[in-house]
């Protein structure tokens, strides 16, 4: 149900992600110019992304690099977005699943991602993978991501 | 006050980053290990470090990667440490602004770094550098960092 995407993929993954921003009212430069950026990312495997269903109506994005203190690559899940029509069949967790999967199998020992407070699917989902936003062991304080645009 | 490190500095910025972790208690690969891994990802620009003092007793560890949303790269703050005994003197608040400078020369348009709920004092000096933990114009919800290791 998942897979990798080549850079021949690069107009569809760019579709999927103009939805995701389009949909939660983000900025995006649009599919043409995300299309563009994609092709060159993703040849070069500066960016890696998941595709799921057939046709695609899912999308994982994720970037890995260097950590001095484990000596192997962090892996970041950037986005994970699945089309409104498609939800609720297990596309998001199989994508997840696979992002974890294709970290483990490149070195990563840390596998990260930013979430809203308010976004408790997402949130569950997370959760049920092992995923934690508390230091291990902890039930508090709760890590945040800050962010200056 | 506060200077770049280059790959010459590798054993300086190892001994800060080890007398971090050494402070709270996570884990570390000891001094000589992470200095072996420093000097080529400093040579090769893989992270950037900033060092604060003389003799240094502060240190910025940075990363840059990609966006295929920007297409500028984003600058991730990976760590940032004062020495107990230099605390209070704005080292720290040195180091944040040389990194938040040093990020917008690369040409970052985004500036991330995450940091736990208890920490006040990071906190404070953090949203004074206006970072934000929520999304741009609202008060909640709060933006969380998932890690599993």
């Amino acid at each position: 149900v998942t897979r990798a995407a080549t850079a021949a993929d690069a107009a569809v993954v760019a579709g999927l992600l103009h939805a995701f921003a389009d949909e939660f009212g983000d900025p995006t430069p649009g599919e043409g110019m995300l299309a563009a950026r994609l092709r060159p990312a993703l040849a070069r495997d500066e960016v890696v992304a998941l595709l799921a269903g057939d046709p695609p109506a899912g999308v994982a994005l994720l970037t890995f690099r260097p950590s001095v203190w484990t000596g192997s690559p962090v892996a970041l899940l950037e986005d994970l977005y699945v089309e409104p029509a498609e939800r609720g069949r297990g596309l998001g967790r199989a994508l997840l699943r696979h992002s974890l999967d294709l970290a483990r199998e490149r070195g990563a020992t840390t596998f990260e991602l930013y979430t809203g407070e308010g976004d408790t699917a997402a949130r569950r989902r997370d959760e049920a993978h092992g995923l934690l936003n508390v230091e291990p062991g902890e039930s508090e304080p709760l890590l945040y991501y800050y962010r200056r645009l």
